[in-house]
């Protein structure tokens, strides 16, 4: 068996953005081997990982070429080729997570089946041909999401009424029924190729409407302690009916009525996870790392209540990225700055973040608001 | 002015060690870039730095060659080549810590003489042309230091009589009273180019009198809260003394009466500033980062008592390095496994290190060496 420490492991990931960058930066103590797969030549992990990799992580060829000299193999974006990492795995290499839930959550109609098949609660849905025949026959208020290709919000449509004048999907879509809101949560779970598992502490998510990303999440939910409980439990369901390996995100809806409903699943480090890698005695970046080399979980406990704010670009600002600002967010105590080394900035694109550290989530939220709203992500001085 | 986040910036560092991985690790966050020079093809560095350029830190040429295209530069070890910094420093480079710092450092004995001139508190000493001819003059017991060239507690003899039958060294030397050490300390201090200095709570380190190596250090010290204050304020007399831009480690002696008498200094991140990086809301790599980029310095508070345990090579092991009993540690709350990426293993090498949190120094000293005596690192199975 190879070990993650002998001369000849290698790590392979399919993607090279933020995620995977943070992935690298918390395999640096153990000192684990990555090589990444990016279409783009100035990915995030471009210039950070021990082999990159320019080449689309959708294309079959490339991907199969790609794992050849790997010792594990994952993801850190969903949108790749699944036959090439299930051929990759019919050859003997350990791909984690599994193609088979990488194909599931590719299609959010069959994700959705697939809760409903597990007795995972979700919301009320339906799979349709196109936008306009959901609208027909699902009925309004809806949410219609495209089977396939979103993300970050793209692909998503809320409808109020059958009068709505929005162009509408004509590719398949999902229709769910658009529950009521109280809160949004994310669980993160683990669980090791020997079935050990982790759950992180839920993270409260609040979305920017006009981006359609998450403006800002904090740790601990404002939850009740039965709640906690009910959505961990929920969380660490879902990885055992995935019977997943690796680390997965689980967003979830609680409804005024104190109902859980699984919204979607990601099966890799999430947005909603950032703020681990200060608060939590292990990140979720580091616990995906164990879960993928069998190593038992991590403490997941939450050090101190924490907040993270991403840091959009600003609107306007397209092009090389200056960032103004940085000085005041680094003078405040307990804030951390994490940029992702992308050259070029563009409204609304993702290019760092901010964790807050707090006593309380309150305090740790309006510290981390500050300190984003401090810096100004620019395209030029 | 260049930022460190434009895209022109480099950072070089001058040694690729442990210190510089480290270095390279904290810098991710902040997307800074690095070129490190090390005569080591696999110093661990190698693979991981933007650049990486084999090479000898103590060569003029080569010095002064790789400085050229840096923005800042600064060292992880001080046996440099002081003469091609100063050159760069006149060709208006921004060298950190100052060309006339490491001169001074790299002399035990100008370090001595700094101390003296200067009003720091030290252990009386005389300086020699050679090991005898201290014996000879300076009495019994007391203890020698080559005045260059020594690391890691190589190069140092504690003489107990004119009896002792030693081979000396023939070279300069510094000849030390043997103090009464009740305690051994280590406070780390920073200071960036606009005068803004920080201070980090004062480290207690045990010696391993066989290997002469940190066994075992942590943090907060045993000490009384006039001790620490006393010993902070030391440190930061010292770093004003250096006019340091950088950080600094300045190792202490506390006597039985309660004295602190200050032992050397390095100014660069150290081996007894390890643990903070999980233990301290700044560790000692971002900070010397701040200070090298005039930034304002973090908050040094520790946000748990920890301990940090060195992972030293196994006696009698020579050769590829097998680390057995990671699992154990790994599974232990709040115990962090940092390995340096050194592909071979000798006995005493360091090759890692632990650092364990917990809610008191005692806790974390036992949890550290638990873990650190779990693991062994073989140069076979």
């Amino acid at each position: 068996m190879t070990h993650f420490f002998d001369a000849d492991f290698k790590l392979g990931v399919l993607g090279g953005g933020q995620l995977g960058r943070m992935l690298i930066e918390a395999g640096g103590p153990l000192n684990i081997w990555f090589s990444m797969l990016d279409p783009a030549a100035d990915a995030p992990c471009a210039h950070i990982a021990h082999e990159f990799v320019q080449g689309s992580f959708d294309d079959y060829e490339t991907v199969l070429a790609f794992g050849r000299d790997k010792s594990v193999i994952t993801v850190e974006i969903e949108h790749v080729s699944v036959p090439a990492l299930k051929q990759l795995k019919k050859q003997g290499k350990w791909v984690y997570p599994s193609p088979e839930i990488l194909e599931i959550v590719q299609d959010k109609g069959q994700q959705k089946q697939f809760f409903e098949n597990h007795g995972i609660p979700t919301s009320k849905f339906e799979l349709f041909d196109s936008g306009s025949e959901a609208l027909q026959s699902f009925g309004t208020p809806c949410v219609l999401k495209l089977r396939k290709g979103g993300y970050d919000g793209r692909g998503v449509m809320v409808i109020k009424d059958t009068h709505s004048a929005l162009p509408l999907f004509d590719t398949p879509v999902v229709a769910e029924e658009k529950v009521d809101i109280l809160k949004e949560l994310s669980v993160i779970v683990s669980r090791n190729a020997s079935g050990q598992t982790s759950v992180f502490p839920s993270v409260e998510m609040y979305f920017n409407s006009e981006a359609n990303l998450v403006e800002l999440l904090f740790s601990p939910a404002n939850i009740s302690p039965h709640q906690e409980q009910q959505a961990q439990e929920l969380g660490l369901r879902v990885a055992e009916a995935f019977n997943l390996v690796g680390i997965m995100a689980v967003e979830m809806f609680l409804t005024p009525e104190g109902t859980l409903l699984v919204n979607e699943v990601a099966p890799r480090p999430h947005n909603s996870g950032h703020h681990s890698i200060e608060a939590n005695i292990t990140s979720q970046y580091q616990q995906h790392l164990r879960a993928l080399l069998n190593l038992p979980p991590g403490d997941t406990a939450l050090r101190t209540p924490a907040a993270m704010a991403n840091l959009l670009g600003a609107k306007g600002h397209d092009g090389p990225v200056f960032y103004q600002g940085l000085e005041q967010a680094l003078a405040t105590t307990g804030v951390f700055v994490h940029l992702y080394g992308k050259s070029h900035t563009k409204p609304f694109r993702k290019m760092g973040h901010i964790t807050a550290l707090a006593n309380t989530s309150e305090e740790a939220c309006a510290k981390a608001q500050t300190a984003a709203r401090a810096i100004s992500v620019r395209s030029s001085r």
